[in-house]
């Protein structure tokens, strides 16, 4: 049974000082917990899987958030984003514009 | 710029003995790099991304490689299984049937 929509997490961390810096640094794990218990308050999570990954090369623009198989990037996503990407996303099929990720190549 | 496809690939590993099992214990390590090899080859690098995953939540059926945005998922990959699904899959856009994850729910 394939999820109806795979939300990738980037969890890399790099250490402190590295000029690339990392979604890790920018606090995905806290992402990664907030919206696995938003998921769980509105029932989504028999459709949705959360899946933790190491770098999805766009460490400029952490914290970056894939949803797939919408294809779908958003990028410096914050705790304060993950209620819009639910509720718009998730449930209303309508991406989140304002978090999209710029139009850059992956690094 | 978002990945024309995105290559999943789960190198969970859990401790040896773990009824479980895990991707990692059954070779992802090595089906990633040889996965990035053949895409260095065929000259798919700028099209295909591979993300190296924590768990996929298939551990019964690894090693487990997702192909997004198809959602298309494979069990039980094998090294000698990667030049079929680069080639048939991500060349010709005809998923690999023998290798299709059976249709069971995520662990």
């Amino acid at each position: 049974m394939r999820p109806e929509r795979q939300l990738l997490v980037c969890v890399h961390t790099r250490p402190p000082g590295n000029s690339k810096g990392s979604c890790g640094e920018k606090g995905s794990e806290g992402l990664l917990h907030a919206l696995k218990d938003l998921l769980r308050e509105r029932g989504l999570t028999e459709r949705v899987m959360v899946t933790r990954t190491y770098c999805l090369k766009h460490c400029g623009h952490g914290a970056t958030i894939a949803v797939q198989p919408d294809n779908v990037w958003y990028a410096a996503v914050r705790p304060e984003d993950l209620a819009e990407i639910v509720g718009s996303h998730l449930e209303q099929g309508r991406p989140v514009a304002r978090l999209l990720m710029p139009d850059v190549p992956w690094e």
